[in-house]
């Protein structure tokens, strides 16, 4: 379940449409009205909205909220306010273009990858290729390199069948095939790649526990005993996490993003837009069982201002 | 463009199901009516009969084909019935679940993957996981083994980016990845594999023609002569020949389904209709310049009664 909460009145696209066109018009934007808007609609209205604002104005909302916004609250509101599969195309493209490679950046390919619907993911990948000439899979192919490349190529191009569906005799007998991959330090193997890309995700939950009911270890432990830090072991711990719990996951983002001096706004912004709608009730959960603390505090003493008012928002406070 | 004709004048789909009722119904079946009305609706038209059919009178179109038809015919017109993307995975699963596993079964995965729309093969995979409680990948892996399971898991992944963007440079030096993995004889390496599931079809077209050009032999030729007939190389030159130009591939489908004695009838019926709504026409004028006869006539020839009909019909031919 989500945070983000909806009136039970909303006002129609139209009438939503010129509230924000008000708010952008006069002397300074009136960010709290564009907050109190587009932070209370889920993502169908905002297509809407969207599409409305388009029809009305013969210009882009997106434009708008960018020449309008500055700064980390710009980057929220925006990126909220892109239809989900194209906000997911564009977070993994700025990681992809970026300098660093490391597991701050590429992480977002997995979360797309192993913590999305099978649908949402497809929908990703077409609205890649509409946004930037080339498919998902051909940008990590030239900008990641071996060995990660090759996890990250399957994951994204997996399409996971999603019913609760297992067998515990696959499982049983992949798990060994993963110790083995572990064991050997063939992390890249194709048939651990083929398990984890393949399989569906209930059937990868019952595949791990029988991992650490046989070897004594869960998997990621397991990888990171045998393994140093490197990126290839990060990834794959990112992967095995956002299979088994994405909230956990995301609870983790959260408090990196947040922890010791300074914060991490892009990756505190991607972790509640991407999850307000999906589980941030349980993100929320898990941050408070993990870290005995809790999440919106953490995340209203890290940040301050319109950014602040417009995450706690799609918390579910009331500004 | 295809050979489907569709009458100018097209009845609603609730007058075509009451046709059908009435062709199914009384003393014998009347197949005639069924391939006039059947064989002359193109995809959403059937999609639409196949609705109002079932609301009508309660049942499925396809289960009375089947009780109604028989034979070749029969599997050519539920083939022909059914929404392509549910087609192209039965006939996925069929060709996994047979006994033999060899290039004429297993070519179907590639046809789907590599001459179908990027669209279409999403679809096909969404309609595998509605239809048989796993994905197309789990299947592939589960029913044929390494290195041809690599292959084809990777294949049917693929999403290529759809419009015509080459980069020559790029074109040469995947050239020479291609070259070295056939050389050393490692048909199953990952760049290979991964140059011909991610690329789009027109950067894989100048690739292959840098091959022909800088190593002498087109990649089809270069694979056979490094290496023997095995399932591996068939399928890989059936990839590159699906990639390269779908109307051949479909043109040598139908020779080798009815050359010498007997006919393949599964192998003739899976060409037309998967290509009769697409490029029938140009499988139609490659099959002429490459056998130097027509493929009309090679059906005519081959076939006999309402099975005959039926594809006549799919071709273009009025009976």
């Amino acid at each position: 379940m989500g945070t983000l909460r909806v009136p039970e009145v909303v006002p129609s696209p139209v009438e939503d449409s010129e509230t924000l066109m008000k708010a952008f018009k006069g002397w300074g934007t009136d960010e709290k009205a564009i907050i109190r808007l587009l932070g209370q609609r889920n993502a169908s209205q905002r297509k809407k909205i969207r599409e409305a604002y388009q029809q009305l104005y013969n210009k882009s909302l997106i434009d708008d909220l960018n020449s309008e916004l500055s700064g980390d609250f710009r980057k929220a509101v925006i990126l909220w306010t892109y239809d989900p599969p194209e906000r997911d195309a564009r977070l993994a493209n700025e990681a992809l273009k970026s300098r660093r490679k490391n597991l701050k950046e590429l992480q977002v390919i997995v979360e797309i990858a192993c913590a999305s619907s099978p649908d949402h993911l497809i929908a990703v990948r077409q609205a890649y290729c509409s946004l930037f000439d080339c498919s998902l899979e051909e940008d990590i192919t030239k900008n990641v390199s071996l060995p990660v490349q090759k996890i990250l190529v399957n994951m994204v191009s997996s399409y996971r069948y999603d019913k609760e569906v297992v067998d515990n005799s696959i499982a049983n007998l992949e798990a060994a095939k993963l110790r083995e991959s572990i064991r050997t330090k063939k992390l890249d193997r194709d048939d651990l790649v083929f398990i984890l890309s393949t399989r569906n995700i209930y059937q990868l939950g019952a595949c791990f526990e029988c991992y650490k009911q046989n070897y004594g270890y869960s998997i990621d432990k397991d990888i990171a005993k045998s393994w140093g830090r490197g990126l290839l072991e990060s990834i794959l711990k990112v992967i095995i996490r956002c299979i088994q719990s994405p909230e956990k996951h995301f609870a983790e983002v959260v408090k990196d993003s947040v922890v010791g001096f300074g914060t991490d706004e892009n990756s505190l912004t991607r972790a509640i837009v991407m999850r307000a709608e999906i589980d941030m009730m349980k993100v929320r959960g898990e941050y408070n069982i993990m870290y005995k603390t809790s999440l919106d505090y953490a995340v209203e003493d890290d940040t301050s201002g319109d950014y602040k008012d417009f995450l706690m928002t799609l918390l579910g406070a009331k500004i």
